[in-house]
């Protein structure tokens, strides 16, 4: 079956005001969302970050690609790379490699769509019936800030930007969802402000692992003492600190594994790292790995090496929600609850019939070809409208927060 | 769909007298061929290698996937590990890896039957049209000896048991099938005797790479002789000597790349053999690595330690060859040509139409659903009556050298 054509649609969806070490996320994020036309009519979906330059490098794969099998994900890959320039032209791998994840996905949700099967059986089959996502908490204003004439914008949650405030997102995210693993977005605070906001919910919340991510806004130092203090309280420390000297050297002395998406975010980044014993835990993520099968292949590397294996989430929309259970549910040592921002943003989902559903903190994994998700496309034309009413073309959370705070500075390490 | 039954037939084929560090073929090569019924008729093949242990343990795992789906592979593994006792059990775990791996094969074949993909589809997509083998060359008698009565057999090849003889034997080979690469089976003859069976065929063959395997016959002292001998000769040198610290300490001092199937034969032995630079190329064998994605698993994680990949092989029938060459061609970076028994054995092919086709050395890629090949069954009944009136459980090359030069040592390292 012929690839016919590429549909790279952007959109742009609601997001709250959450903070994190580089500033605070904008009232909106960008997004994409791929339609692979296959002879024979069938459309296989895929779903991407939504920066302008990663949509045209999409438009420019998609043309490359077409009339070739979409069962031919190896020789897509390589067309992909190629389309863009390959390693001797202008983008960097991992730019070119984001390209054909969001491609591959796309190819395998046709793939199960002709098929009849779902992708997880596409990737060796499920080994669980659900797939267990973390209660994904973020430090957080009450409202974005009225600005350029506008009205604040405020969102059923509320502030959260204390220990209570924290405690009190977690029960409610629990609450709705049955969420069995937390994890906070940290960097925000000074370190012994974050320290007790996890002692609080680890008060709060006996049983549930806890984690913390402060995306690299700590020093060695730092990272040494915070890892100190919550010994015996986190599941892992993710990013704590930069590169994999420092995380080598934060690892030498915590007693907990630490986890990244940020030191080791390629195949070409693993040895090195565990060589240095840098990190202990790989969060995977389809969007940048090399999609789905990729992701399996992580899989069989981390299994290999003595690593652990999690998954990593940008905000995102259903479909990424259906491919990320998809390969969770078929990778046997994926053993960690996922991380997902869904619950932010799933309002705003492209997804027919509504957000997916969570049961005890877990996605059921859809039984239907191929991802199990359909389009809706007057959700899709609505946010297409947004993106372009927006005239935005990146993710620019510092530069949002300095309309706000104007003497802001996202230099790393802050403490 | 599910699964009905695991139909699991040995059989037993005619073999030449081939020598190798062990002693020589016996007559009768045990192989065993699996039918996976599944519902609708659909009935998808695998093959393996024949010990009557081994098919015990088929007959065990089948019982106890009755009633799966032929797409659940990942639960398939975990029950028929379980089958088979598990960690805590008296299996080796290589050998509980085995049985899943022939199930695999045939849970793929069945998937492709259903879908109308090859195999190739099912892995990502082949990525080359055709699979190059190399020429497998053994020093060899002209004939089985007369034993028990019987009169000796000979067959078309003929003795090899000089350097003339070897490349005779090449020429013959690659007349016949156009190989373009050259594996010699060492081990046999004392190391000056194959090293100039070696250069005898670089003379010959100037461009052909070339390749030995001793089956660890050499001490470390005697590796690093050949190894400086074959300076600029050889493509790789394979398990000259055995285990990770003699294959480290040979490495340390070969200019070419060390390859091996013996001292890697599990995931779990890939680290420790990285970690002391061991082996600079692993012989992937789908038999033993846990099946066809396994192995596409495997090749992410060369890949990502650095490594090259080719294949091993054993004696074996079309069913293997189909499967190894599916794999194969997607699996971007198993560039080598792979080894393959198959012109020794081709003859007893359980393949319906007669033997694969090579071209330029090359196998095309079957284009039919699942592994593109039918089974004979005329043939398997003759070869599985040949099983039967053979009485023999398991291979034994030193038990059969023993018969013919009763005082034959198979003690190694030998030199």
């Amino acid at each position: 079956m012929r690839i016919l054509d590429l549909v790279v649609t952007p959109v742009a969806f609601r997001d709250p005001p959450l903070l994190n070490a580089s500033g605070v996320h904008e009232p909106l994020v960008l997004r994409c969302v791929l339609q692979l036309v296959v002879e024979g009519g069938v459309v296989g979906l895929g779903e991407c970050p939504g920066e302008r330059a990663h949509v045209e490098r999409l438009v420019a794969a998609g043309e490359r690609i077409r009339g070739m099998s979409v069962f031919a994900t190896g020789a897509i890959e390589r067309a992909v790379d190629e389309a863009l320039g390959g390693p001797g032209g202008p983008l960097r791998k991992i730019d070119r490699v984001a390209a054909f994840s969001a491609i591959e996905v796309a190819c395998l949700d046709a793939q199960g769509r002709l098929t009849g099967l779902p992708v997880s059986d596409l990737l060796g089959g499920a080994v669980r019936d659900a797939v267990p996502y973390s209660a994904y908490l973020f430090y957080k204003w009450a409202e974005h800030p009225a600005l350029d004439g506008g009205a604040a914008v405020g969102d059923e949650w509320g502030a959260a930007l204390d220990p209570a405030g924290v405690v009190d997102q977690a029960r409610r995210m629990i609450d709705r969802y049955g969420f069995r693993s937390i994890k906070l977005k940290g960097g925000v605070f000074p370190p012994d402000q974050e320290i007790a906001a996890i002692r609080a919910l680890r008060e709060a919340f006996p049983d549930h692992p806890l984690r913390i991510d402060p995306n690299c806004a700590w020093t060695v130092e730092t990272s040494r003492y915070v890892a100190d203090e919550l010994k015996g309280v986190l599941e892992y420390l993710e990013d704590p600190t930069a590169g994999v000297e420092g995380m080598a050297a934060v690892s030498a002395t915590a007693t907990m594994p630490l986890a990244t998406n940020m030191c080791v975010v390629s195949f070409e980044e693993v040895r090195p790292a565990v060589e240095r014993d840098a990190v202990q835990v790989v969060l995977s993520d389809h969007h940048y790995w090399g999609g789905l099968r990729r992701t399996r292949e992580l899989a069989a590397v981390c299994e290999t090496l003595g690593l652990g294996m999690s998954m990593h989430s940008n905000s995102h929309l259903g479909i990424s929600l259906a491919a990320m259970t998809h390969v969770a549910a078929a990778t046997p040592n994926l053993t960690y609850a996922c991380d997902t921002h869904y619950p932010w943003n799933a309002a705003d989902d492209v997804v027919a019939g509504g957000p997916l559903r969570f049961v005890d903190g877990a996605v059921p994994v859809p039984r239907g070809p191929g991802l199990g998700v359909e389009l809706d496309h007057a959700v899709l034309d609505r946010l297409h409208g947004a993106y372009i009413a927006s005239g935005r073309e990146r993710r620019d959370d510092t530069g949002y927060m300095r309309r706000i705070e104007p003497g802001y500075d996202p230099a790393l390490p802050r403490w």
